[in-house]
């Protein structure tokens, strides 16, 4: 069987440039020479081997990914990677690890709330894995509510230091990766108290454990918080539990770039502006939401390839079953996911623009596009994420039985993916943030002030503009329906950002006709799960709810033939797709069935524990048996 | 903290009569002094401890499985519990089992499909466990199609015997619960092919292992099909793959109590009606149902309590913050999930009585309602499975970050749930099959043949009457939609089988009250999600539907102060739930931060591995480090 393409008589019906969709998927040609280099070298190195994840203890797993991360360094400083190289290795390595924190938000931390002086100090040692830092802000009962941790920094000048210290229970740091086991520093957050006055919540770096032998310090409770969902998955990385007991740290350790506090006690702001805090939150959610995309696409990839293979019902005089992904209500779940992995994909390009561009109007003290910048960043993030882990469930479910075996690699996707709904700002908490920004976009429309860029639509609203708007009184109490409000907001924006990704060049035959298909099935898929909103406002009649309905049956059939080329063009490499049923070759049933035996319990044919467990009820002797 | 009910406070809140609503909601007083009895039992016994399932390798996890089911078979003789007491005890031991399969599929298959003689024979030694079976029917290759099957069962008059064959890869026996690892017997399905024809998929009953020494017998090349999707949860099961080598057993081993082969060769039917074998399938589909009000109450028990112990935002001049449960976005995601669990609760009561009547119609060979019976269980099965899956997840996420870890027992509780939207019909083949009935009722409106019982509001559709049905043509074209209007059916039962249950006497102080308000938030929640369909069919116009949005907002606010109480009157003990976030007195926050301790990564306070792999990182040595 080796060395057949099961999926030979699907790729060859493909209307399309594969390989010029590729360089789409990818960004550009650059993008997609080092994307392809480097995930084909880990692909075939060994040890980044990670198909036996799933029946490895705790222990076992997390010694396997420390040893990961080790390798992966070593691998970048003996091919001599660029910092873009390293990142992409990283990710194709594939695994949670402490390293994530301490490259995208300890070291992000330090560059941006650090002073220059700071940064010539931590930034160096970080660079080269000297310390190992992670972030440590949420606590055990403080999350969203930045402003509300308990944890305490108390400037003492007598001896020019703070004290850390967890007054409560509740104020344990909990969560942060790295933190449990690994990180030999922290970004701890904390709130400053100056002269008794509070200041509110400020950052530190903390050292938590000695560089010589990698005990805590005096004053920290420090271990991991435990077991989290799924096979491998997130119990690869040690979120961690940390009490400070009066920690003594120098006062040049608090991060200084935006206020200070001086050897004298006193508490000033510093001329750079608040705002340029703000920007580590973009940059972070604007990954969250590149990264949907890529996971989002890996899910579609697997079911789609799956339902090329699988075949059920509709034999015909003793031949071949039907093929599942002929069936329409596999295509109206499966076909609206991959149009949104694209979708994702070019608003996440675009959020890289928006980013870029509002970290150089900061840079010239122009705030003008921050609101609309941080509301179009938190929706898209939410927005996302929610419908990234709910797609990587419909995928898993549209592979059927077969899906929930930990071969077929959704599984642990979805665990991997879920906690993104709720880390860096749970998503109903942000989409409260879109809704108040737009409300109080609405309740201007009417001033002089214009409303510009991706709110600009609103002006082209009539009745808003005679609206007096009630709900500044009543937020809480309308918020579900905001959070709609909310959403419908964000889903403009992608479908906007599609259209606007098709009024480009695309060069390659029959690449840019697919992505038409594809966005027409975003943009019509999302008129038909939401016509309530459409017909009560009177923006559509149920005849053309109706129409769009049939519109969207034919761009499922404009797709089928070049399904398994949409879906070959992320270019992922079978060790990244990590799935049995998704591999490249569509060789399924041999590989499931090698796979089974595999499996602990197959060690021995007669399982450990027959003769005191199985044995015993057979023979009718349970009574005496020991259990 | 010990014995301080941390909720005391929100249970005195509550305007109804907790002690009763537990009567309603476990169906009689004798059920929930059973249910009451049996749970208090399993929770105090330390031999049923499940909280430490999370961190067991497969083998260690599989073989505390093995005792624990040895343990609850010497608890059921020892206490000498009845057949009911002795379900309720397996239920409330709350672990995937090769027993489930063997008391639910194995046994019911024999009394259902088996001749008398065969009963007599079989039925003793199964029950009282000197056999132990399963149920072989889906292969690696075949699930949904089981007249797809590829096994073979060949008769062989020479010998008077059967020889079951797996001609394929495909044709391995793939999925049955405890054939892996521990069934000594079981029901295999197989392709009947008596003197060179075929006469469709039969049952058989097959020897697997030597009861001497558990060794399989030859011919058999049986074992696990490896790990499943979750920490604990069904890999507690040994789901085994089975590939037959022409394995031969007595003609007498085909279940014959509908078809026979006799030793001449010839195959025949009974005068047993084949309507008969329907009533196993809608029995296991309407315990599917049953269970999943049981799955979605736990999760919507845990999220309902921690959402009132959980503080987050709106803190007053440092007072403390607002419960979450407070907030209308929570309560807008939570309070239709409560509403769900009562409703599919009552509608499998319901179910119950219908498999009921149509068992004793069956029995006088009235088979009318037999195609309404088939379409409400299937659909229900179909919905309500695929309504608890995202219920459990959404949950979780209404847990926030502490969802996520294994000790909130959400993430086990989805793994172990969410295979039902696929097992025992396929959430999606299910919902056609409703669709046909429905597409065979409207084609015969006309007809003198007048719909009744569930369906029998189709004749109060006047235009549903002077259809000329072109689906009968174009149905899988359409299926997409169709699947939608069998969903929307099907939710009308759930509604209109709440609004029967209020017509009925329910005594006790405000237990009818609350339960009217979960009904209209469950109608009009449901109004509220598919407002598209009401209001492009015109049985709503814009202004009812926001009517409705703005009653579903006042409910919220009534459920509101009942809410604790009305997850209470589940009566599930701390054991049950598995959850730290969701325990009775609420006091989560030391019983987290202690439960993370307990994991094996804190064992030691230096990690396993800080000399390999973190060393050499932080003492730039990583060069010359063996990885």
């Amino acid at each position: 069987m080796e060395g057949v393409d099961h999926l030979a008589h699907e790729r060859n019906k493909s209307e399309f440039d594969v390989d010029a969709m590729k360089i789409v998927w990818a960004g550009s040609p650059h993008a997609f020479v080092v994307s392809d280099r480097i995930s084909k070298l880990v692909a075939s190195d060994p040890g980044f081997r990670k198909d036996n994840r799933s029946t490895l203890s705790r222990k076992e797993l997390f010694k396997n990914t420390l040893r990961k991360a080790a390798y992966a360094w070593k691998t970048i400083i003996d091919l001599h990677l660029s910092e873009e190289e390293a990142a992409k290795l990283r990710f194709y390595v594939d695994e949670p690890a402490f390293t994530d924190v301490h490259w995208g938000m300890f070291i992000p931390a330090i560059k941006g709330q650090g002073t220059e002086e700071q940064q010539q100090k931590w930034l160096p040692l970080a660079y080269k894995m000297q310390i190992i830092g992670c972030y440590a802000q949420t606590e055990l009962g403080h999350g969203s509510n930045v402003q509300g941790l308990e944890t305490t920094a108390t400037f003492d000048p007598q001896t020019d230091e703070f004290i850390i210290h967890s007054p409560t229970l509740t104020s344990s740091k909990w969560w942060p990766g790295g933190l449990g086991k690994v990180a030999t520093h922290a970004i701890a957050y904390a709130l400053l108290i100056v002269g008794g006055r509070e200041q509110g919540v400020h950052g530190f770096i903390v050292q938590l454990r000695s560089l010589e032998d990698h005990s805590p310090l005096p004053g920290m409770t420090v271990g991991d918080i435990g077991m989290k969902f799924g096979n491998g998955a997130y119990n690869a990385m040690d979120n961690g539990v940390l009490r400070f007991d009066h920690v003594r740290i120098p006062r040049n350790q608090m991060l200084m770039r935006v206020s200070q506090v001086t050897c004298e006690g006193k508490y000033k702001q510093s001329d750079v502006p608040r705002q340029l805090v703000y920007g580590a939150m973009l940059y972070v959610r604007q990954t969250i939401v590149a990264d949907a995309s890529c996971a989002l696409s890996r899910a579609v990839c697997i079911a789609t390839r799956y339902s090329a293979v699988r075949r059920q019902f509709g034999s015909q005089n003793g031949g071949p079953e039907t093929q599942v992904i002929d069936y329409k209500t596999q295509q109206s779940r499966l076909f609206p996911l991959l149009a949104s992995a694209y979708a994702f994909r070019f608003v996440g390009e675009w959020l890289k623009w928006l980013y870029a561009d509002v970290t150089q109007r900061l840079q010239a003290n122009d705030f003008s596009t921050l609101p609309e910048a941080h509301a179009c960043t938190a929706g898209l993030k939410s927005l996302t994420t929610t419908a990234t882990a709910d797609g990587i469930e419909e995928c898993r479910k549209l592979c059927g039985g077969h899906g929930y075996l930990c071969s077929s690699g959704l599984p642990e996707l979805f665990a991997v993916y879920v906690p993104a709904c709720t880390y860096e700002g749970e998503n109903t908490v942000l989409l409260l943030q879109v809704a108040r920004f737009l409300m109080k976009t609405v309740s201007q429309l009417g001033s002089s002030k214009k409303p510009v860029g991706t709110i600009a639509y609103m002006t082209r609203v009539e009745h808003l503009m005679q609206c007096r708007c009630g709900v500044q009184r009543g937020f809480a109490e309308l918020s579900a329906d905001l959070v709609e409000a909310a959403v419908a907001h964000c889903q403009l924006l992608v479908v906007s950002k599609f259209i606007e990704k098709l009024q480009q060049e695309i060069p390659g035959k029959g690449v840019k006709q697919q992505l038409e298909v594809l966005c027409n099935i975003y943009a019509l898929f999302l008129l038909h799960k939401h016509q309530g909103d459409f017909l009560s406002t009177g923006c559509i009649t149920p005849k053309h709810a109706a129409l769009a309905n049939d519109e969207l049956r034919s761009l499922y059939s404009q797709v089928r033939p070049n399904a398994i080329a949409l879906v070959d063009a992320f270019n992922y490499t079978d060790h990244y797709l990590g799935s049995i049923l998704g591999c490249y070759d569509g060789n399924v049933y041999p590989k499931l069935y090698e796979a089974a035996w595999k499996d602990p319990l197959n060690e021995s044919v007669v399982p450990d524990g027959y003769h005191q467990y199985i044995r015993p009820l057979l023979k009718q002797e349970i009574r005496t048996a020991r259990l």
